[in-house]
């Protein structure tokens, strides 16, 4: 397929990173069922570490072999499968070539937890290119005591990624002892997770959907006298969007925990109303049966593909 | 422009460094509208990291965008334009060669807040030069009981940067369990922080603007047997810059949070009467409207390029 | 496109490469008009290098601009295209992610010629990366005095480019002292320049077409004694294409020296016959103009895509 | 001065070149009585080590001390000056920051002299950083037998280069056994050695005046066949522009030896019409006396920003 | 298998080499038809590379794909098979784990021939540890001018594949311009290549069956004198085993060009009878159909692993 104009226009956001990282942002946008659109659904399985294996794949067995997931996301049309290294090393090579992949390099498990996470980092930029990945993924917690291990570590794999062409996405998930429970999906926290990760050199980052909550005094003085609306979640969205560089960077959305069709459904259509880039959806996806996860992305997919966002107010 | 003979005087400050770094210095002398004087207006923008950007930019939503700071910058007449790693991504190739660029190496967010804060490390000296910038920038809190880890930070960060031909700016803001919250713009300790940025190689040194409140009673006792005069702003301004090796490291002074226009104008006519090399000023430009903040930065540098020192008594 | 059952057999020739490198092979495989039929046909311009710029590109003036064979390329659906270090940055940003390349990482010009030609090395593996090549390109000489250089440097290359997910090809064209003007296409000699490039561990290995001499005394006695067919081109193919680990190894063709319509077209089907995986055209296609040259390049795409090759005797 | 239209055309042509090397591009483009209009005017000073002292610099002896001929570039408004690393040392203090620099990394000297010249490479990276130079500049001889030695001496120090943000400038002189005295001036010639220039991954391009003389009988054949006009200068330099990747990289002409002012004016001023970009004129200037090179350099300046190129047959 | 008593005692020779090293002695001897009895029966196929593959492969076409080899060795009970790099390429992940595999490090091809050959090094210990080889190979030729770079290459390779736990196997045959095509297999130069192997830390030597000739008039003298005899092969095989650090270094024996069935018995007969290890036999076995050869190889397994060496006189 020719490069769209919309696919065009998006790299251009990223002149001055190496051709190598655009060739594969334009991998990643070309990709799929939304190939052209400039959206991106992608596939993430990296709850067999995070959250542990049984409580992820029991709901559908076939997900505890990891190639499962190649497959479901290449039936799917799905943008990548992100997953970390384990995962990938199961499925590179029988399904070298036939989808994007991100390498998540570092993970979490939950046998110890504590009230500021660090997680590991499991993989690198060596092993993204041996395994033939578009791209790397990293996670970091704001609002953790750990923060700037993260940031640091994220610098250091950002680096090394754009010399070798790769692409970066961050995962910016607010947690740890600087937040209330409620506060990590603050529309300001949110926003302020996406803008950090635009700093610290991010391509494409991924958050959690906005609640109506305002975490910070000072950030609802200054929203409410700029008199932003933040009252649906497409506006909320849309100034999480605004906050990663005016939109100039790739936003996707987290599914969140398994939720009905529906409610998913409608998630997705305020996220695209709002200008959100895409959604990366895992255990609504992987934990339904084969047939009808793909119903369900395609129905993610093409919401995201054919909505326009409405403007701001 | 034909390099003026107090732009050449202040070289000559800093025989010994590289020709490169002497250069780099040369050209944030030289550029913009208060080129050539001696001073520096810099234009600082890493309110989204430190702050968050719905309280920084909903103000004045352009600013979303690090291309209109560029922009802003360039339009100003600015000295240089500062700020962290993304932002600098975000526009370095479609400005390239347009202003002075600082690149801010370390950072911290509100999202977590400790006592002792020490930020994370977020760019180096490669990045800075494959961006093109004229110098890096770094913060130390001193007062901090992690000081020490920024301070061995900033070193080794120097010398990359002078062996690069790099300028270094050190941001020295007293901050931590050291001290009290009034003592962090006592006058006493600001002159000591511009002391500890020189002492660690600095070749611009930013602080804020000194109270009257002396924090140390050993301070206290030395500057009043000597009959320093410090009931004037610019004369406290005068204290610090004498403090940074009797005025021969380039002492600039930041805005603070936003003020009014004539409380700002006051402020810097007292900062240049005082011998002050200039201003940073973040807030109180971008988060103006572009014309009125264009209007306040000239304002601005006339009145650095144009006050005379007064002498101290 | 589905992976095809021929590329998935062809990428089992190559199990324990890297997982990256199979990948790169399968965009290959997978793309331009030949794409999913297991063939090549690459456009390769070295000539501004290797010959001259006026002799090169006199004929078709748009192509002293290294973009128009990017375009070039694109728009007649070839696999790849290949060129040297600078035509590459020429077109990388702008094309980025549009087609494969392949990075030639040597070259000699003709303002010197010995008897025993060893090209200089002009790129490597990282500035593939960087530019986002799916492979490198390297020529060896086998009969040059200097050939051990060649296979020591492309050995090189070979290993860091595997470990980075890369694809090798080798350009196997024997010429030197130890050799005849005429024995350099001797049917014998490319067969066994053939085996050396695989031997050197290269994926994809060119060659120039055999003629019906045989070199070497000792290659014709076990020729003759087996009764090896090589009376047509088909015929001669075939043994170079078993030469290459049993047709294991995929081999393509140069199509030389610029030629007649009509006799490229029998050359290809030739080739096909025998059972070679494409061609690799240069001058052929852009010293013609664009419009002819994309119709050439169809019309052999569509030979080498829908012949089947002919079993030996 | 703001960005002129021609400049930011011109930086487009290096899309996928790091954003400091563009802004190092810029500084040359932008800088002295040029600046703005797309043409470089660089005063070279290497034949103190490439000459010898007294034949270089008893014609005029304030040349013996390097810091004249920062003064004379200074005051001529050159676009910058080029020399080796103990002229530039002993004088990027004084005039650090006054002009952009060219660091001149190889040189020959003439006590000893073989077929097949070589230079040392005497200055890096590392220096041109230390000393605040903006390029870094390298000779290279097609037609040497060492030629291949220099080109993978200046692809090293390319990489390196643009890794750090610096600009990369090829002098390509033919030279050595392969070719006669005459040849290396033939109009085939430098063109062929520009195109190798541009090949390695040069920025700015510096060649000779090519004469009419055509040195292969291939390339005589081709530019006969399309028919390119070579009878005078223009035309001849509109050949050589053609060869840097049809104009899209920056090639000036070389003054040669000192020679009457009229034959320099015209020789410009055909430069100029064939599309040359500039001149880097040595001897011509530093050899006359300092007021009479300075009205010398700024007719020869206002020849290239004033003289429009005429279009080719 | 209980690893034997013979085999225990051969593996105390090499006391003070790493334990890996000593495991993969361990391997080869304990693998194959011979396993246990102290012998070595190898199959290396490198002809295709040193004589080209129509010359090697035309007799027995199925060879042209070097898995036949691997299946080969695997089917006869070889103790090893031994290849360049691209052999090994080719079948080390279908056949992982099933024969020891033995890297040849080091390659000439026919197509130049000089007379001191050096041959080029392809492949190292990265590779061959990659790959899953017990040992790397390599090829010295003493007598080549070019003898000491291989001395030093190989003594370079054996460190490295010593201290990664592998076994080195050193093909020593005199050729070059200090010896007579005859003397390239006089039983003193045989014996003193077996010696310089074993001094370079070879841990297996291969060599040429000696002929009755005695190159140096100072080797004959002493070797009259001393009354040894050399008239049975058997007899000069027992003065180069006893020239192997007297027999603590295993040695074994080529079987050169292809030669009649009863001929090549009756030299492995002789071998054994003199004390060698074993056979090296590559186009003895390759080039006869795969049924004719697996029943040669166990006669040669069977006389090697049966015959008691005769005590010498």
């Amino acid at each position: 397929m020719t490069t769209t104009k919309r696919v065009r226009e998006i790299l251009s956001w990223y002149a001055g990173e190496s051709p190598g990282t655009l060739a594969n942002l334009h991998r990643l946008l070309m990709h799929g069922r939304t190939g052209g659109t400039g959206k991106l659904v992608v596939l993430p399985v990296d709850q067999g570490f995070e959250h542990g294996p049984g409580r992820s794949f029991a709901p559908n067995p076939p997900g505890y072999d990891p190639r499962y997931h190649f497959r479901l996301a290449i039936d799917a049309g799905c943008s990548a499968h992100a997953a970390p290294l384990g995962s990938i090393l199961a499925g590179a090579a029988e399904y070298a070539g036939e989808l994007p992949l991100i390498l998540k390099c570092n993970n979490s498990d939950s046998l110890y937890t504590g009230a500021d996470p660090v997680p590991a980092v499991t993989a690198g930029v060596e092993d993204a290119l041996r395994l033939g990945c578009a791209a790397v993924g990293f996670t970091i917690y704001p609002g953790s005591a750990g923060r700037n291990t993260m940031y640091e570590e994220v610098r250091a794999l950002a680096a090394d990624a754009k010399a070798a062409g790769l692409l970066v996405v961050v995962w910016s998930y607010p947690r740890g002892s600087g937040l209330s429970k409620e506060g990590q999906t603050a529309v300001d926290v949110v926003a302020y997770a996406a803008q950090i990760a635009c700093q610290l050199g991010a391509h494409v980052v991924k958050v959690k959907p906005p609640t109506e909550r305002i975490e910070s005094d000072a950030a609802r003085a200054a929203l409410e006298k700029a008199g932003v609306p933040l009252d649906t979640l497409a506006a909320r969205v849309r100034h999480v969007v605004q906050s990663a560089f005016d939109g100039r960077r790739i936003v996707i959305f987290s599914g969140g925990a398994a939720k009905e069709t529906a409610a998913l459904l409608e998630e997705n259509r305020q996220t695209a109303l709002g200008g959100g880039f895409g959604t990366i959806m895992g255990r609504n996806s992987f934990q339904r049966p084969h047939d009808e996860a793909i119903e369900l992305l395609h129905a993610v997919m093409d919401i995201h593909a054919t909505t326009t966002a409405a403007p701001g107010d």
